[in-house]
């Protein structure tokens, strides 16, 4: 295809792969009642083939399953058992999967939104926020040149990366030198039974493996220069201390960012304010709310805020060399199934899908 | 008095300042069974005047109270209530009440060693943690020349503090520089009632009132030169995001540190474990404990050791710039009641009771 | 007035008694949108008087105040100063406060729906749920004759009693001779400062000062017969004991049911999910949700089906005398705010507004 | 053997099946000091065996493992792997495996104290708490006439049915006919990850599998009359309801128990501080403390009474058929590792070791 062109259907037919572990499910829920993708295809693990999506998942979101998707079949996780009219995949699949799986389908032609964590630095392989990169797209025709694949593959970031970055964007117009950043992550972030009850109760873990690297390098390529060839990283140092709490959902990150320029925190959060969304079906009119009030974000009242695809921040303060700071995200709608749903209809909207 | 005299009685009569409450109730429980020190006053508001303890306070300890301290007299918080033969108070007063109380007793001659956060950075007040600056006790000089007081007041820092700070001193032979820090804390930092559950279920606050700024200027009191007279702050930057979690005791928290001289996380590990302690009876074998295991410390896991007395430190890391590294301790005990407690034993110990 | 009639006007003015505290949030949020009724008057304590709802309100429910509240101005709970066209008040009054200002309002005529606990058992004061005993209504006849009040006072159960009732008088066809029911509790039945974080993480509490009485009273009530006259308690026996656990929202119930005629787990079943609701706007389609799955309700994935205002039941089993089941509710929509709403609302229906 | 002899040696050399998990790793904390049992033998999969147990175990108490117990091999967990000269085996093998491999050992004459709940039902299987039914242990001898074992099997009850028992023990002069009880449980009682936090934080779950059942039955047996041949269940009717909670150790109940004879609540309280203990080494003082506040116990607050081998009970009030009250115990303590422990300890004083 090599040129992008605007798509003009009225419907994209999607799938999603690995739709029954706990992004899959939020995918489903978030894809209910969507104005333009239609969902055609969901996949898991060879023993879910052949059954229903209802029998197949165990169903723990707090919406009911949506009726239609309760009775649909799950296929295996394979390019021939994925109906060929699907223009448009997500994928949740576990990192290890994935790396063998997307190939396969990417060979095939098909174009993939993925949240997994593989390839995400990838120098050919698009990292991106609609609103903060979405020129990086184009990386798709480097990648298709060298790995002669027919589809696309994109990434979304990290939820804890995805938390930060917006503001870090907002930022950069009085240039990004410094960042340290600590964050109190929701147990939702491991996947459903990733902490147990017995680690987390009363108690906080100063370590999620691979994390601290996957917020310092994933900022620096998702804020980087594209030159129609490689995505150059940006040249700010981002140090990441990464905490699991006993919350639910929402991941909470203190910031502190050092500038070139100085900045006061008004300006700070007028440029926050101010940062411009996209005209997409599921991004908030505003990327970011400011709060007043120096007590909020907090996870539990705020990661709700434009139907959890808002990026919420606060606090805002002098340090002696730049500014601190508080943002929260939903983790599972912004940092993961919404990400890859909005990098969905972003390709659509570039023409790609 | 004016010049320090060593001890030499075997026991010394203490007594506490605001003894029904949280930290009060702490101090009753690391006193049952002290070698040296005997209870001998309790105080509390007005109201609970004349009630024995059992009836005076609601107790919420995990142990009993201790018989003889059940059936103590409880007075008011005046000096003419308290016995003439205590010779050491420790305060846990709201810092409101213990700006307008504490100068009554140093007025009548009594030393009291404080955990009420007024004039923490009263130039003439010695902010101690007796392995960390004990020679600043001789402020004790300075105030009584300015103040006129017969008796001597000695603070220790705030509990977010006192977590951080012997960490940082045992880096400080690499010479600090800058200081980022946030904090986990539990929700017993902010008394019994300081929290409801409403607020902190499923959720975490990022804002405390005041105590950033604590962090911020009590550390550089703390770690400052004393030269006889006056205490220099220490020259580095400290900047604090402070967080409330659903944790019960132990705050952790995330350090990231620059120094002038470069530090390998192993050097640094070796400063942090041979930093020495103090030979006090509630001083643990070893400041701080540093864990190998990245996941360590944990507050529930980890704010018992040394009976709460020791801190805990993990997870270090090179940075562009620095370090970063995770700490612990126990808020309660090494950093309200306990850090009372040892002050009060430094001050036997150096003659000053 | 003492005949009811159907009220024809399209739009009831409507006022919230004490409307800044923890239900009188959850009366605003539920009245967001309401197709009759209309806000027309917040009520709070003196010192809130004059002020804007948005100033006076210290606002915790997770949905924003709607914009025309914000700026709508609070005045005292007294008759003077809430407007004569209101036609409907809601009570949320601390039950000390209620039992002195609930008559004032009465004897000038308004007609007032209250979740407030006092005279709940009062002779002369319904205590209604309208799928269960619409008809205590007409005990408003014999309160004012007795009282001499122009208007009506009409009472809901409190939140514990209301989640079991339902359920109890679905199974009330095969005569109830006994309950057991213990309860878990979630933190928000006490008020927003209520339960204290210290008090209830990793923690439980087997008390709720009065809520027993409560249950085993409040149930016999809101089941009995009304002969035009008295309302004379149902029979059965009912022993409560009520716990406090460290949930959110959400009241679960384990109840132990013997009944004279046999009855099968199906068939108590099939009763619930066939007792009748009724066709109010805020009543659910269905009043009392079954599961088939031993494991639901659970307090956080199903306390907010039918907009929080659905029960559910499950767990259904055979006991050597009688039944064993679980229900559940959401304490503070169908077991506070929601309640009065909804007897609110039978009470336009039935022509007493 | 067949006679029962008194043990009069100083020291039993005592081994752990499935010393790695939860449960064993209580025992191992639990021995640590013991006066009389030296620990000799760690049995574990075989993929730890020839490991150290520092090695093989992901120590999760919160006390460090005692240094020579680090150092100690791992073996299989089969009769050849384990020294000939432990004299008792505490089981703490998952039920499935415990099945299988328990009997290899009661063949080789090992006398073991199990807390896995296979075979707790068996007619010819003592199922003891010392305090309660000692005298069940002469079941041994129909036990080896019947499967030809040398050895010797003891089961202790499940951790909710140990709670409840010794009240229920304590109440039956008065007898007992009819028991409803509700349970309030940790999550630790589902072993270190059967619960997972997004399970349970904000939550409750009315069900644990098979659990209701276990009290039902167990709860008969161990108040059952031993004839010399056979356990005659008592007759009391039992229905459990089971719920598990966000409470990380310490199982409450609320217990409504009917008796023949009338029995008031003073009466029952001074039945449950009177009965009698045991004099064996982990056993507590008082087998029942029973409290006067009714807010008491508290799981956090009352488990670890007694170091966890405590009963505590409180609340009680008539209710119109009998009496209702709570009791609460620590669930892996005196509900497992320290249960089985005091089964070892009785076959010690009974001469079956």
């Amino acid at each position: 295809m090599g040129v992008p062109r605007k798509n003009t259907a009225m419907t994209v037919q999607v799938g999603i792969l690995g739709a029954t572990g706990a992004v899959g499910q939020r995918f489903i829920q978030l894809l209910d009642g969507h104005p333009t993708f239609e969902l055609a295809a969901l996949t898991a693990s060879e023993a879910s083939a052949g059954k229903t999506y209802a029998e197949a998942a165990k169903w723990r979101v707090n919406t009911p399953i949506p009726d239609d998707v309760a009775e649909m079949k799950v296929t295996a996780t394979t390019p021939e058992a994925v109906p060929n009219d699907v223009d448009l995949l997500f994928s949740s699949l576990p990192s290890g999967v994935a790396t063998e799986i997307e190939p396969e389908f990417l060979h095939e032609g098909y174009v993939v939104s993925s949240n997994s964590s593989n390839d995400r630095m990838a120098p050919d392989v698009p990292l991106t926020i609609p609103e903060i990169n979405p020129g990086h797209l184009d990386l798709i025709e480097v990648q298709r040149d060298e790995r002669g694949w027919d589809g696309a593959l994109v990434k979304n970031p990290n939820c804890s990366t995805i938390t930060m970055v917006p503001t870090l964007a907002a930022l950069d117009q009085f240039g990004l030198e410094s960042v340290h950043v600590s964050t109190l992550q929701a147990v939702s972030g491991a996947g459903y039974s990733g902490v147990t009850s017995m680690e987390i109760i009363d108690n906080a873990i100063p370590h999620i493996g691979g994390e601290e690297n996957k917020m310092e390098t994933e900022s620096r390529k998702l804020l980087g220069e594209f030159d129609g060839t490689d995505v150059s990283l940006h040249e700010m140092d981002v140090a990441a201390s990464c905490n699991r709490i006993p919350t639910l959902d929402g991941h909470l990150e203190n910031v502190f960012a050092e500038t070139a320029e100085d900045v006061t925190p008004d300006e700070a959060a007028e440029a926050m304010r101010e940062y411009s969304g996209v005209d997409l079906h599921s991004a908030p009119d505003q990327l970011i709310h400011v709060f007043e009030d120096p007590a909020r974000p907090q996870p539990r009242l705020d990661r709700e805020r434009g139907d959890g695809m808002q990026i919420c921040a606060g606090g805002l303060h002098e340090t002696a060399n730049g500014l601190k700071y508080n943002c929260l995200a939903h983790n599972t709608i912004r940092g993961a199934a919404g990400a890859s749903l909005l990098n969905g209809e972003l390709l659509v909207e570039e023409g790609w899908v």
